[in-house]
């Protein structure tokens, strides 16, 4: 008997049908003896056909009050996922986020959670209920109603797992677990049986989009054994996220091609090369709630140095108009940006300890003349900005030459 | 300076459209200097919406379960309402039941209003904000989310008005005022100026349909000045609800002719005739949560007599079954039920103090020749159940016989 906390995104809630679908494996895991926690998103399409609604209203709502309005999603499914599982006789309860207290900090439409309550839910599996719990949000400390961001509920299913000891949290999605990259990209893509934390984590944060990286995060610091798992299909084992790199010794250098086109690159030209002046730069964009992914600075020349870093495409025009006001004190050559731009990773927790991966990578973009723009690395990636057109080329040639189509030993 | 609270219908938030009509509104009070709580309704067919999907998950869902969703239907209204006023420059704040704290008991879909929290609402109101409450939705001690039940937003609107001891709640709806009777049956029908508590209790439970009932006692007990208005027209007086029986001295004897066609009629022929009968019949209809309203017992012989009483039709079946197994203890002659049925009556506070209203009444149908099946009254109404085919030209008859389409003197 484990205790399990599923979470079913948006498509796998996405119609009645669906929601008893979800119902009838949750009562399986119940007739098996497992202690189910059920974390749920809104179903598919709500959450846009809410924000439609308020832009009728308001050009740009009140983030207090979008919150309000766009959390109505998750608790529709909540009620309808509790009713689906009491009609199979299943004993079921629902929480929102406020109810579980899920408590975050008040930056609305992009809370972190700071604590959970485990106390109604914990009593309610001891009294044999399967608890369905609103994924992606929460409550602060006034009682306001926040949301976590898209794609929190992933977040909230790992933070309820870390909350409770769950023995696993599974992640169920419209994919059967991780791949190697994105099968509509490459055919030949690969499902990884496992993965590990660090590798996850840098495929979600570059835009593989099977989790949402504050989830991985989170089940990195409080160990929580995560599974991706396809809630379309029965039996399958997904993908394991392990945090074990020794049960790893035996894996390819490297696990996948991962890619993003979400983002825009921003260049302050000939910059004063002096101390400070990165935070002159990003401080104003992180005081206005703007995450900077890739940041890269060159080395000088005459004192002065190029600076550049990519943000969402959201955030772009929003970036752009700030360093416009910035630079009136920093003096730079000039303000640059570009929003048609793609980052294309090679991510391997083996590549630490393999040279060449770097040089594999750039030849093989050169071979089909494709121009790099920028550069990053960390210990298990690479990071490539280039032109978005030639996205999905790059990513399949990168695919073949780190031999990816093959199976692993 | 006015302290007013303002409550929107369904129809009056319908679209974004409306929306901002209704906003537009309320800053128009604001900028008279008036502190204004808003509470508002789901948008019209949202309630519906939602019941419709809990139907094809559950056929009869979880009564808990289904509070929690149909509860989003005006958590989205209110953060609508709130962008909108603040599209407009004007400060507001939504609250949902439980963030307000109105507290209720713990019958789900039907729950009852126990306690007001003022506390937040003061605050904001001082602080210079337009408050913003869902109407319709309460939060039991446990926590759990509630529902007062369809048409409990009024309820929301007077138990609001009296916790913060405002000057006036307005209730805005697609019409302008409390009618002799509904234009839709008799054109001629006149709004009244001014209605006494009384009869629009009366009116509202004999489903006139303005106000709901529950709201109406309310402001009766907590001596809430109550105004229906239109939020289709701008100016309108509409229709003050008056407690001082005095300022209406030289009313007419009769206010208006009220119908319903909600009811069943259930007789149990040949009851005995005993102390404690009557509890035995109705104790395990109260019990089931069933709402009875006209109860009808004539004088026995023999030792035995009929007892009818009226249902709402949705409880019909429900109701007729419980008699059913009641009747195996109390072994009636039979239990007979009809829900083809209409109430017809007669209101007026006027009625206390004339005589012959009954006589005139029952020689009106009786010219027209319309059975009647059964009677009750109170001090100032007379209710009549008739074949529900014959209930608009009953209407329209009576109207005419108590000159309601002549303007009061």
């Amino acid at each position: 008997m484990a205790l399990i906390v599923q979470k079913y995104g948006g498509t796998s809630v996405g119609s009645p049908e669906r929601i008893k679908h979800v119902a009838q494996r949750v009562a399986r895991f119940v007739a098996e003896g497992h202690k189910v926690v059920v974390v749920v998103s809104a179903m598919s399409g709500e959450t846009n056909r809410l924000l439609a609604l308020a832009r009728e209203v308001a050009p740009s709502p009140d983030p207090r009050e979008l919150d309000v309005m766009v959390s109505t999603g998750e608790q529709v499914t909540i009620a309808l996922v509790s009713m689906a599982l009491m009609q199979l006789g299943v004993k079921a309860r629902s929480y929102t986020g406020g109810q579980v207290r899920i408590l975050t900090d008040s930056a609305f439409t992009k809370a972190r959670i700071t604590n959970i309550d485990d106390a109604n839910i914990r009593g309610d599996l001891d009294a044999g209920f399967v608890v369905v719990v609103a994924g992606f949000q929460g409550v602060d400390e006034q009682g306001n109603i926040t949301t976590l961001g898209r794609g929190g509920s992933d977040t909230t299913g790992v933070a309820l797992a870390a909350a409770l000891a769950a023995d696993e949290c599974q992640i169920y999605t419209d994919v059967d677990g991780v791949y190697t990259t994105d099968p509509r990209i490459v055919p030949e893509a690969r499902r990884l049986r496992t993965v590990t934390f660090e590798e996850m984590l840098e495929m979600a944060s570059l835009g593989s989009k099977v989790l949402q990286i504050r989830s991985v995060e989170f089940a990195g610091k409080y160990k929580v054994r995560l599974r991706v798992l396809s809630s379309f299909e029965e039996g399958g084992e997904g993908t394991l996220i392990t945090f074990e790199e020794d049960a790893n010794m035996e894996k390819a250098v490297i696990s996948g091609i991962a890619f993003n086109r979400d983002e825009a690159k921003i260049t302050l030209l000939g910059v004063p090369d002096r101390p400070g002046i990165a935070y002159q730069i990003l401080g104003p964009i992180g005081d206005a709630n703007i995450d900077v992914d890739m940041i890269v600075q060159n080395v000088s020349h005459d004192g002065l140095t190029d600076f550049s870093f990519t943000v969402h495409r959201n955030d772009y025009q929003k970036a752009m108009q700030i360093l416009k006001s910035v630079d009136a004190h920093i003096k730079s050559r000039g303000v640059v940006g570009d929003d048609k731009i793609a980052k294309v990773s090679v991510v391997g927790v083996g590549m630490r300890s393999h040279a060449g991966i770097a040089s594999t990578a750039f030849r093989t973009l050169a071979e089909e003349g494709i121009n790099i723009q920028m550069i990053s690395t960390s210990e298990i990636k690479i990071s490539i900005v280039i032109d978005e057109k030639y996205m999905e080329l790059a990513v399949r040639v990168l695919h073949r030459s780190f031999q990816l189509d093959q199976p692993s030993a």
